[in-house]
């Protein structure tokens, strides 16, 4: 019976389609943390498990869970989830892609008459986006998992200005439930963690492969607010000997610390390093020697002696060009997080899923992070799989085809009646 | 009688108290080009002229002439002239010294009788200050000259988008006359152009020196509007060999050239070269790899084989990075200016004045360029005298001690005695 489970991928695209219809912003697709986007997208899903028959609630921090269940209510469940809110003008897969691959899966198994061992939960989480809504790593799966600190909840959401906890309330959840560790889900009662997501790089679209398994998720450190500070001089008057010029500084420092990451890469390393802001600022302009110049620093890699050295060699950099360049870097707060490999024994399970079904795959990290770092912090066995996309993601652009997504919505079939048999 | 000549140093120091209080923005000094700040600059230097009893015109284009009448009225003339505008929040010094300099002189030879040989003109000339108006070298000082070409008359003013043309006529200007090339100096009838003005550069202050004979105007080569265009891509999910990123090619690009001018410094060569802006775009952000990259240079030596080998690096550069980071560069239009060197019997006799007189000077170029130029183009044999400064210039904190400005008053005065004694 097992070996006819099929994911019920029309639904799943049907379901696409009225995302995109219904938060489509008129250049890409927005779907607000705790906002009017991820609010219809959380209806829209809820209606379709609805209809299911699916056991439905949500936690007090508004995380929807809706359950197949198991023949044993009590044995420790599988969750199948991801996020439903998107970055402002992004596009419509980066998320959603994971929620609608688990109703897909439970709703096959329904359409069969398949009742799994144990309960199977599709999770559709809150406020991913970090980078968009909520500066703070995975605020939704923190608390569902009972573990967000309370301190979060007093982070503002960057274009409301107003905090999680006021976001929360105002839709009816129970920020105050979430700050006393009230989740749903722990290692205790959760068997393992599964979240399908869109690549969101190149290279399984550049390597022809459709799926990948996820060794793990990047630990990283952030400058989010970096600053070199200089002197403005006239450009024609100043002589080099003189000058304190700021940009010449930052870009002294990006390229020798990129032919630093080429070199790392060149012995075996892994990792990314980022300057997404390199900018002289407003007062910059011509016939004038840059006095000011700032920069977003974003480096990551599975490996976390890998980032420290980076670091070292940031700092030794830093050193060098201040003596040098009469200038002075302010390196803000940084920010940062742990690595997280994914679960061993998930992992595996989903390699012989895919074997199984003769779908062509790979084993690579992640670029990105994910809820699923923080099922795996937590001690859940936690995994993920990758869709071929193209285009990248967090922008219209983004593009994934149904068929790779029918691809992952097979695996994880396979793997959940494999874990729920 | 000559030798006690005495430049009227309280004259100008009055004159720069009441340009201050009047071209006070609330930040530093805004003069603007055919605008409120400079009108009220040739207002207040008109009066005071005319106290003097000097003969007094405009031309054209708006520029002030302020005549002490020489014996001999059809001899060629000495012109002592700066420019009045300032860029916006800029400071008290850079222009008027030269004008409040010219019009100290004169006063100084009116107050003892002493009557040229030949006319004194003091200049007070429109526009020099391209980079905050008229984005285009010295119209006011081409047009004294009758050698602005007609179409510089269509550039408009930055802040006010409206053409060179309209805003003389506003003022009762006369453009076509202008366009017609009705100028009235000419190397037929200027004997010599002497411009006193702030060093502008840190050189003088830190060698303790309070003058310089300017030996020339360096040439330069110019991109204001050039670009980096690469590709937006997720900061975490894609591996270096997958970007193309605008931000790290430019640092390249930035610090590779900047490492040819400390090579070329090296081997005895002048120049200065600098990223006034460098700077991703508004669409950077955190977690993106930055797609797109504006940059503005400005390059500029005495030795035009010097600019010119730069430029040849810089071409060099951007194959050798476009092959490799899988980016464009697109330059824009590509604006600059022969070097003007300083008439060498001007620059001897400014040396020989400041070395009767006993003031420290030393020979050097100027890093920026000055009305002086457009001179020196013309066949007029132009030079120019610096004077110590503090904090630069084009800032509100750009300084100069009425001392060392008293010393540049008395070389200036010495000079003009000898030109037309």
């Amino acid at each position: 019976m097992r070996a006819n489970l099929t994911p019920d991928v029309d639904l799943a695209a049907r379901l696409f389609d009225a995302l995109r219809a219904k938060t489509f912003d008129g250049v890409g697709i927005t779907r607000e943390a705790y906002g009017p986007g991820e609010q219809v997208a959380h209806a829209l899903v809820r209606a379709e498990a609805e209809a299911l028959g699916l056991d439905i609630s949500n936690d007090a921090a508004g995380n929807l869970y809706m359950t197949l269940p198991g023949a044993d209510r009590s044995a420790k469940r599988i969750v199948l989830g991801s996020h439903l809110d998107s970055v402002a003008q992004g596009g419509n897969y980066d998320g959603a892609a994971g929620v609608l691959a688990g109703l897909a899966t439970v709703a096959g198994m329904s359409a069969t008459g398949f009742q799994p061992s144990r309960d199977i939960t599709v999770l559709a989480i809150r406020a991913e986006e970090a980078g968009a809504w909520f500066p703070t790593s995975y605020p939704g799966s923190r608390a569902a998992l009972g573990r967000l600190p309370p301190e979060v909840l007093a982070i503002r959401r960057m274009d409301s200005g107003r905090t999680l906890e006021d976001h929360m309330r105002e839709l009816g959840f129970d920020p105050d439930a979430v700050r006393a560790g009230d989740g749903k889900l722990s290692a205790a009662n959760t068997e393992a963690y599964l979240e399908l997501h869109i690549e969101q790089g190149p290279v399984l679209d550049a390597e022809e492969i459709p799926v990948a398994v996820v060794s793990g998720i990047p630990g990283s450190r952030r400058l989010r607010d970096a600053r070199v500070v200089g002197e403005y001089n006239h450009s024609g008057a100043t002589p080099r000997r003189y000058r304190r010029d700021a940009a010449i500084a930052l870009a002294e420092l990006a390229h020798r610390l990129d032919e630093r990451w080429a070199a790392l890469e060149t012995q075996g390393h892994r990792l990314v390093c980022t300057f997404c802001v390199l900018a002289t600022t407003a007062e910059a302009g011509f016939t004038k020697i840059p006095g000011e110049a700032r920069f977003q620093l974003d480096l990551r890699s599975v490996q976390p002696a890998t980032v420290d050295a980076m670091f070292a060699e940031l700092h030794r950099l830093i050193g060098s060009i201040e003596a040098r360049r009469g200038v002075r870097f302010e390196l803000g707060e940084e920010t940062g997080s742990q690595p997280s490999p994914m679960d061993a024994g998930v992992q595996q399970g989903l390699v012989r899923a895919a074997t199984a079904l003769g779908i062509a795959h790979r084993v690579m990290p992640s670029g990105g992070g994910h809820d699923a770092a923080a099922f795996a912090q937590a001690g859940v066995p936690a995994g993920m799989l990758f869709v071929r996309n193209q285009n990248g993601s967090h922008n219209p652009h983004e593009a994934m085809r149904m068929e790779d997504f029918a691809a992952g919505c097979a695996v994880v079939t396979r793997w959940a009646a494999d874990m729920a048999g």
